[in-house]
C-alpha cells in the first residue's frame, strides 16, 4: 500500500475514525487503525469492541484531488503515533508507504517518521451492514436531542442500564429519555408515523459520536438487535446496545402542580453557583424558600459557612414552599433547555418537581428534591 | 472589627496574599487569612510556615476611597472560603462584620454569607522586619532573571539545595543561579559595587513570588541568615532559605569551543517538538548530526517508531559532530533565552554544551548530552 494525500483530510479522517480508539485495550491491535487503500478512497477503521468507526476520505473531494499516486493495500497502524505526527507534519501533502510489510514511511518532503505496522489480516471481523428499519433524521436534530438529555445519565456503572439514553421512535414521535434515577431529562420530536426503533444506548458514547457529525448531512439509524449503526456522509458509527429494561414510564412525570416559579435562567444559574460556593462536595443542596413577598436562595457549607440572597424572580404563584435540590441538577437541566427563561413547576414539598422552557414543550427536566433538613 | 470595601481591592489583596496559603496545612489557622484593620489600611497576612505574605489594602488609592465605615480589630478567615465568596459576589463593594468573634458577616447588598472565624491573637508570631544589607532593583529585572533562571531547578526534593536558585551580588554583578545537576541556567546583571548579598531560595517560591511584583515598583530585598525578605509596593513577602553549600563554581562553563551552530530559536523548537513526537518518555532524547553538508536532527521513539528531518540552520562551523540531548532541557533553555536566533557551542562529543544568545552575554544555558548509543 502507498498513497500521496492531503494532509487536511488525512488528519481529519484519523480524528474522527480516533473516537473509535480507547485509551487502553487488552488487544493491542483494538490501539492501530485499519487502513485499506480502495479504488474510491483511503478507508480507516477503528474499534475498541464495543464502538467502531469506520470513515473514507474520498479520491477527489469538490474536484480537488485529494489522494494521488497510490496502490491498493491495507495495514495496522498505532492510531495515536500516526496521529500525532500527521498533525505535526508542516507539509501540505504527504505520502505514506508500507515497506516490506513492518514498516510504515511517513513523509512530507522534509520530515521522516518510521512507525511499526502489521498486516491488516490479523484485525478482527468487523460487520457495519444495516439490517431492519433504517430511518432518517438531520444530525443538528439528533446532536441537540443528544445535548439536551445525555448528561441526566448515571455517570457510573453501578446500574448499566441507567448509563444508557433510550431511544425510542413510534407513533409519529422520536423521543430520548435519560435518567440517573433521581432526575430525568426528555425530549421528543416529530418523525414520520411508519418509524418504529428501540435501542439503548451508551449515553457518554452516543454524545461522542454526534460530535463527529457534519450539519449539513442526514444520519441513517438502525439497530440490528445488538447494535445500532449510524452513518452520516462517508462515516459509519456502530455502538453496542446496552441490555436490559429500560426502567422509566411516562407515568411518572407529574401533571398537576400547585406552585410555579418562572425566572431568567442566567439569574437562576449566578445565584445557584454563587450561593453554593462554600460546599466542599461536589453534590451541592441548595434551598428555595417561596412566598407571595418573594424567593430566597440559600445554601449551608456546613463547618465552611453559609450564604443566602433574594432571588429576582418574573413570577411566582402559589401559597409558601420550602424546596431543596442538588445544585448539579437543577443547573444542568436548566442549561439543557438552552432557553430565557425557565419555569420550575411543583406538586409539593418532597415531591420531584419538573423544569420547563415555556416556550417549548418537546422537552422536560424532572428533578427530585433532597429533604429540608 | 468592621469595613466596607471596594470590592475588586479587596479581591486583590486576597489574592496576593493567598500566594503564602499551602493546598494543606498540618496547623488548621495557617490556612487562615489574618485579618487587622488599623488607621492606615486592612492588613492581610498568609504564612503556610515557609513564605509569608503580607499586604495592606489602602484606605485610600489615587484619591478614591477604598475603605470607609470601619472600626479597628482582627479576626482569622478561611483564605479559600474568604477569596471565592468575595470572587462570586456581585456588588462593587462589600462590607465585613465580626459577629461574637466566631461568625464573618459579609454583604453586598444582595448577597449575605456567614462564615466562621477565630481570635486573632491564636495566630503565630511572624517577624518580617528587615536586617542587614538591604538593595533595591526594578522589579521587572528580578522577575525576568528568575524566569530565565528557575526552570533549571530541580523539581524533586533528592537533594533539596538543588531546589533552590543561588542569588549573588558580589563585586557589582548580581547573578541568579540554577541547576539540577544535568543542565544550568545563569543570568547576570549589573548591580551597585556596595552591594553584597548570598541567599538560596526556593525556586518554585521566587518563581510565584516574582507573579505578584507590580512593574512600575522597585523590589526592596535583605537576607536575614534564615529568611530572604521582598518589598514591593504595599506587600512584604518572607521565604525561608535553602541550607546547605550550593555546589556550583565558575569553572564549569567551558571556554573552548570547536563546533558552533546558529539556529532560529522558533525553528529549533519546531524541529525538536515534531522529531520527538514518537517517545512517550517525558525525558525524550533527541540527536543532531552536523556536518558541513548539514545538520540531520532526529529521534528514536524506540518500538513506536522514529522521526528524523534536516534542521535549517543559519551556520555551522566545525567538523562532523554527532550529540544527544534531553529534548526538554534544550527547549527550556532556547526558551528562556528569548532571543530570535540561538547558537549552540560544542567543545566535543559527550562534553558539556552550551546555549546562548549571540546578542547578549548576561546569561548563559549549559546542558550535559546524553550518550549516542
Amino acid at each position: 500500500m502507498r498513497f500521496t494525500i492531503d494532509k487536511e483530510q488525512f488528519l481529519k479522517g484519523l480524528l474522527i475514525a480516533g473516537r473509535g480508539i480507547g485509551a487502553k485495550n487488552a488487544n493491542p491491535l483494538l490501539l492501530c487503525f485499519k487502513m485499506e487503500m480502495t479504488n474510491i478512497g483511503l478507508e480507516i477503521t477503528a474499534s475498541n469492541g464495543d464502538v467502531t468507526v469506520f470513515t473514507r476520505v474520498p479520491l477527489k473531494l469538490n474536484e480537488k484531488e485529494i489522494i494521488r499516486n497510490y496502490s491498493l493495500g491495507s495495514s495496522l497502524i498505532t492510531a495515536r503515533s500516526l496521529t500525532e505526527i500527521v498533525r505535526k507534519m508542516e507539509g501540505d501533502e504527504l505520502s505514506l508507504d508500507i515497506i516490506d510489510e513492518s514498516v510504515a514511511k511517513v513523509d512530507d518532503g522534509n520530515t521522516t517518521f518510521k512507525l511499526p505496522c502489521v498486516a491488516a489480516d490479523e484485525y478482527p471481523d468487523i460487520d457495519l451492514e444495516k439490517t431492519g428499519t433504517v430511518f432518517s433524521i438531520p444530525c443538528t436534530d439528533l446532536t441537540r436531542i443528544i445535548e439536551q438529555t445525555a448528561f441526566a445519565a448515571l455517570d457510573k456503572d453501578t446500574r448499566p442500564i441507567l448509563t444508557a439514553i433510550n431511544l425510542k421512535a413510534e407513533g409519529g414521535l422520536f423521543t430520548a429519555t435519560a435518567t440517573d434515577s433521581a432526575r430525568l431529562s426528555r425530549k421528543s420530536v416529530h418523525i414520520d408515523e411508519s418509524v418504529r426503533f428501540f435501542a439503548n444506548v451508551s449515553a457518554k458514547t452516543i454524545n461522542d459520536i454526534v460530535k463527529l457529525f457534519d450539519n449539513n448531512y442526514e444520519v441513517e439509524i438502525c439497530s440490528t438487535g445488538e447494535k445500532m449503526i449510524l452513518s452520516f456522509g462517508n462515516t459509519t458509527v456502530s455502538t453496542r446496545l446496552i441490555a436490559g429494561d429500560y426502567p422509566i414510564s411516562k407515568s411518572i412525570v407529574p401533571q398537576d402542580f400547585n406552585y410555579s416559579l418562572q425566572v431568567n435562567a442566567a439569574q437562576l444559574l449566578n445565584s445557584i453557583d454563587r450561593v453554593s460556593v462554600l460546599s466542599t462536595d461536589s453534590a451541592a443542596v441548595v434551598k428555595l424558600l417561596m412566598t407571595n413577598d418573594g424567593v430566597e436562595i440559600s445554601s449551608s457549607g456546613d463547618q465552611n459557612g453559609s450564604g443566602s440572597e433574594k432571588l429576582s424572580i418574573i413570577l411566582y404563584t402559589g401559597e409558601r414552599l420550602e424546596i431543596a435540590f442538588n445544585a448539579l441538577y437543577v443547573s444542568q437541566a436548566v442549561r439543557a433547555l438552552g432557553s430565557e427563561d425557565v419555569v420550575l413547576k411543583f406538586v409539593g414539598e418532597g415531591k420531584t418537581f419538573v423544569i420547563v422552557d415555556p416556550k417549548d414543550d418537546s422537552i422536560i427536566e424532572l428533578v427530585t428534591p433532597r429533604r429540608t433538613r
